[in-house]
């Protein structure tokens, strides 16, 4: 029976890949997904029919699963990070028809990767927010980061720049000051468990001052974060 | 040279478990953990030695592992899901002195597999809480869910009721339905990714009628949550 699987592949190397990713995309006829993540997976894969797909081409590329798997193929769609945030999860559900067996494969997240190279910093309540305004107000984005920040939530920022979209970093940063210290400490992580990773302990003040882009994910401390021999420790609160 | 290892082992089973969690487990002399999960892994590793601790010793549990690691041996401390998530990782670097290497491990959270079962609805910004007033004051999380309710952020509540806490889902949900519509889409879901999962797909103002314990991750939809054939899915925002 054709079926198909929305699969997070994770940050980047298989090793942060699940077994039951894995698993489905040894099961699949065919492997679809946007050029940069086939990339990621291909070598493992030689033998598979493998199709790279164009970035905002979001719905062509679930509809093209959907005439795949109606062929009676097993088709794999995948993501980086966890298919469910900000990736092919949802838009999958919603063009599938309820014919179609579709099975969702979470996966390690980009903030959760990057959390774990720079030390802690996710380890109390926390808000995930995307700064791309390609499908979302900005005026919402910036009310969201105003209220994490009130909240004195540790947030985490994906998209947070791209060549074409500079300034919502600047305007977050700024949003996130009027409740935040400067001092807080902040992780910039660059392409989080791939080859060329690369950790940046920063502060809120500092922040703009280190290279950001799209393949950067941020994650802003609470007012209890602190650094210790390098890492970025948001305490829960145990006393020692 | 010993090394500590802090592991998230996923959800549950192993297919939840990213490779780099598993061969972590297996370069480790010893394991340590809360009990439940050293359950879950002690079918893989029946060689080793594992060492189940109690619940509420998590200081203790740390200064162990420091002793093993000092002892020359490798030892991996393991939290389920990601451990950088309301896990052992906080607190094991805390503790750990400077001299020991100590690897964090990220795996998925209990959120990310919920929401794989229940759909997609973590597609768009969402606020995690706990509401485990043990290391937190009730204050604080009451306002960080009054702020989340009002940034229309998708909230996922981690901890959200156990034997002795019973009122503070009661108050979270009142506090949700100041700002959310008693129509928004719940996903409660208990025991993700393991042998008895259950998945249930209610509302913000039902989801109270429903059994929820301390196994239980409640994930509670933005205002453009829909359910589609028993799938609960916030868009993204894609047009199709
Ligand atoms: C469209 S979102 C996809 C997120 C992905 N589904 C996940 O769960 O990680 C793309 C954004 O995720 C973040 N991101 C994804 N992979 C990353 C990595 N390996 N390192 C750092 N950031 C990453 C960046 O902020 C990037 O702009
Ligand atoms: C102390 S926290 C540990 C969270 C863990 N480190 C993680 O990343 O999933 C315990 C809470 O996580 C949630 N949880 C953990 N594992 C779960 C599972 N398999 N299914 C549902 N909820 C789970 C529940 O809300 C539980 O009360």
């Amino acid at each position: 029976m054709a079926k198909i699987y929305v699969v997070g592949i994770g940050p980047g190397k298989k090793g942060d890949m699940t077994f039951r990713a894995y698993d489905a995309l040894e099961k699949s006829d065919v492997i679809i997904g946007y050029k940069t993540y086939i990339d990621l997976i291909k070598e493992y894969f030689p033998e598979k029919e493998l199709i790279s797909s164009p970035m905002k081409k979001e719905v062509d590329r679930c509809r093209e699963v959907v005439e795949i798997a109606e062929s009676g193929k097993t088709v794999s769609l995948i993501s980086s990070g966890d298919a469910g945030i900000y990736g092919m999860a949802g838009i999958m559900l919603e063009i599938v028809p309820e014919s179609i067996e579709t099975e969702i494969i979470p996966g390690v997240t980009a903030s959760n990767a990057a959390a774990a190279t720079a030390g802690a910093p996710l380890m109390h309540d926390f808000a995930t927010i995307s700064l791309s305004d390609l499908l979302t107000d900005w005026d919402l984005i910036k009310k969201r980061v105003d209220l994490a920040s009130q909240g004195d939530f540790v947030i985490s920022l994906y998209n947070p720049k791209s060549k074409g979209r500079t300034t919502q970093i600047e305007d977050a940063a700024e949003i996130m000051l009027k409740y935040k210290s400067p001092e807080t400490p902040v992780a910039i992580v660059r392409n989080a468990g791939r080859e060329d990773e690369r950790v940046t302990a920063a502060t809120l003040g500092t922040m703009l001052e280190h290279e950001i882009d799209m393949l950067t994910v941020i994650i802003i401390g609470n007012s209890k974060t602190f650094m210790k021999n390098g890492k970025i420790i948001t305490p829960r609160g145990y006393k020692y």
